[in-house]
């Protein structure tokens, strides 16, 4: 079963990337673009043919080390049939 | 309007970064994970009222900058609504 975990910098955190690139579009002639925010996404091929368990392992591991939670927030996709 | 870039390595390129966390969970206790593949996803703010001008602005960025297709592949998503 595959899944993925999408982590993103919480509101109000700084997101120095997301404003890097945000910069850099601008000036590459972009201007257009007024906001970028930048975050990890994370495929994860798990063994499992429950998805309600392979749900649990993925939300305990976003928790243990995929994501930071002080500054992150994390949302997980199970994808079906895969 | 928000749009959504999903970049992630070409099938076939080393992933240190899926790899290591891959090694870090079998041995935080999650032996079920087979296979982590690491990717980003920048969320795009742009002042379009146009879905396919909006589009067609963001491919141009993810090729001149946010994407190295030589060992990532792109995926625009427009987020309809926002």
């Amino acid at each position: 079963m595959k899944a993925l975990v999408k982590i993103m910098p919480k509101k109000g955190v700084l997101d120095p990337q997301g404003k890097a690139i945000e910069k850099s579009l601008n000036q590459l002639g972009f201007p257009q673009i007024n906001k970028v925010i930048q975050g990890k996404l994370i495929e994860i091929e798990i063994d499992s043919k429950d998805e309600a368990n392979a749900e649990k392992i993925i939300e305990d591991a976003s928790k243990k080390l995929l994501a930071n939670l002080v500054i992150e927030d994390y949302e997980i996709t199970i994808l079906k049939g895969e």
